[in-house]
């Protein structure tokens, strides 16, 4: 892609990079061209022609207005999130409670810009999603990892020592987390969220602020029944805020539509730090028009969390260590090398990720075919 | 949108929203319903039928795989946006000169993430962008404001001065510049990329960094004959960068696609601090279809610039001080009161913006018709 000319310009500047950001790679999954990709989570059925069709329709009436600069508020969007959270999870929020961006990332930026920064500490637990620390590198955040357990669950007293310990004004808690799929019991929530509500940065009146806890459900749609959605706390806890995405469930991962539930006064904050226009007049029209189309998209949530939890089973059946999930992948070894494992899958065509604790690889729930695959690809590796 | 049950919510936290964040609105011009519109420098020209249809088309392809994620690093679409340059201003880059985001404001905020930060300061001289300080305050970048003299011109000695006085590490300067319209010569480009070259902050070895000079040409379309594009600098000065806009020149407001043409050193850089999958798959799809359409909507940039110098020359006949402009905008006064007049031409139907020094008033060229509307709205408030 770089003409040798190109490298000549390049030659004789001194760029003055940030410190902190020397040598650095761009994050990002390697992007291999395998007939099985089951390593980024995504969801692995395309939109129907019905979903697509809706949305060229709607990105063709929008594309007539393309001159103009979109809703900077994205209104109707946000009520549109709001009702279907309303469906999915029987809590009833309004719009002026629901705040977008372009992805969780932008979302989780925009939290970090709004209560992080420079003498500001972030807190979270390992092992879990990695690009939370980057976040908090690009906005001069400290990052603080407490530890998860054995079997990836939280420990409470841990999490509120570190809390006690940090004073930190942002907690990230990922549920289900990834890569471990481990959902956070609703009262480990409840009990950090009580800890955080005088646990964070002392004000310049020496009185404690808040910690602002969000809780991270990128992959809230999977979870299995009986476990309920941190959105039913909201109404508790002012200081709480919930993230969600329209990459997995809706199968929306190129769409880059990330969102969160909290009360008015914390959205305000982030309206504040976002950039004006940030989500375009073709996002705003595609997000909808998949919103629409939200109970065929849900039965095929439902038929992932099935293949998932068979997947699971089949997996401890030959005798592996795998965690409990309630997201669309699983986490699971333990193997003494796990990079000849992680090669031998893609030898056969099967790329998965070779992502947390040592030993540990994580597959993401595909099609019954992609399952068939993997299965029929790691039986060859192990046997061998 | 704000239910009285989520007011409640709210009540009771103290969120820790960063210091210097506290009382601020967000960004953002008034947004009224009226006729004309003219205050947001908006394309007056909605896309063709044609251009609708293409983007409509190449969406419903790209739906098809949205349950992928993106093009990471958009290879095509900075492909095509090379070519665009190459024809648009005669300088040949490859796709590794140039980055992209969700407007110019994103590229903005990439380069200030990678360049500012805490200790670092950005310079720019007013009046100018009323965002620059916002990026700066969004990354903890120390803000400087040098001035454009009387006529809106840049005088290069002060500009060294400033750059000697606080080794800014990036260095904002916007061409043509809004709110007045100003072109820089090449030749104070050039002296002040030269200064520049070893004029940024103290390196940890002792030694001097470059500053990052970043040419805003968000109007640069709109540049009268003869006005050269900063990316004729690009070959001789690795630390220049030259920011553009699908929103003005390509009508694509809505579409929020900002690009930018630097030495691929400093791509690399915006690459570690960008958020993963920032483009997504439906902004690279609209953006390619809407590039395929060049040569027509270039033919709108050349009515909208003829319309713009009858519309300087009109102010001027009338005794109205107007700056020369190179954008599809004019600054015009000087009004003892420019808010009666703001007024006025709102109760007339016609929206403009009261930004700039004082004294004067900012409107976008408009179709003819808008612009016809505007002279009887303006004959009749100074009338009056």
């Amino acid at each position: 892609m770089i003409t040798p000319a190109a490298r000549r310009r390049t030659a004789g500047a001194r760029l003055p990079l940030r410190s902190g950001l020397e040598g650095l790679e761009p994050y990002g999954a390697p992007q291999l061209d395998v007939p099985v990709l089951l390593n980024v989570n995504e969801n692995p059925y395309p939109p129907s022609q019905a979903v697509v069709e809706d949305i060229a329709d709607a990105v063709a009436k929008a594309a007539g207005g393309l001159n103009r600069y979109p809703d900077r508020d994205f209104a109707e969007l946000r009520a549109e999130l709001a009702e279907y959270l309303r469906v999915e999870s029987g809590v009833t929020l309004s719009a002026g409670e629901i705040w977008a961006a372009n992805g969780s990332n932008e979302v989780m930026l925009h939290l970090l810009q709004a209560y992080g920064g420079p003498g500001r500490a972030a807190l979270s637990f390992a092992p879990t999603y990695s690009m939370y620390p980057e976040y908090a590198r690009d906005t001069i955040t400290e990052w603080i990892t407490g530890r998860r357990e054995e079997d990836f669950t939280l420990d409470v007293t841990h999490a509120l020592d570190q809390i006690a310990a940090h004073r930190p004004s942002v907690i990230l808690l990922a549920s289900p987390n990834n890569p471990t799929g481990t959902a956070l019991p609703l009262e480990t929530v409840e009990s950090i969220a009580d800890a955080a509500r005088d646990g964070g940065p002392i004000g310049p009146d020496g009185a404690p602020t808040a910690a602002v806890v969000v809780v991270d459900e990128a992959y809230g749609e999977f979870r299995r029944d009986g476990t309920p959605s941190a959105l039913t706390l909201l109404e508790r806890h002012p200081h709480l805020a919930v993230a969600r995405t329209m990459s997995k469930a809706f199968g929306m991962a190129g769409l880059r539509l990330g969102y969160l539930a909290a009360a008015p006064a914390l959205i305000d904050h982030l309206r504040i730090v976002r950039l004006p226009y940030h989500l375009s007049a073709v996002t705003q029209a595609a997000a909808l028009a998949a919103l629409r189309h939200r109970e065929e998209l849900m039965q095929q949530v439902a038929s992932l969390r099935e293949e998932r939890d068979g997947l699971v089973t089949w997996l401890r059946d030959r005798g592996l260590r795998v965690a409990d999930s309630d997201a669309n992948f699983v986490l699971f070894g333990v193997f003494p090398h796990r990079d000849q494992v992680w090669n031998g899958l893609l030898e056969r065509g099967v790329l998965v990720r070779e992502v947390g604790p040592a030993g540990w690889l994580r597959a993401s729930v595909g099609t019954p075919e992609e399952t068939a695959a993997f299965k029929a690809a790691l039986e060859e590796v192990l046997g061998s």
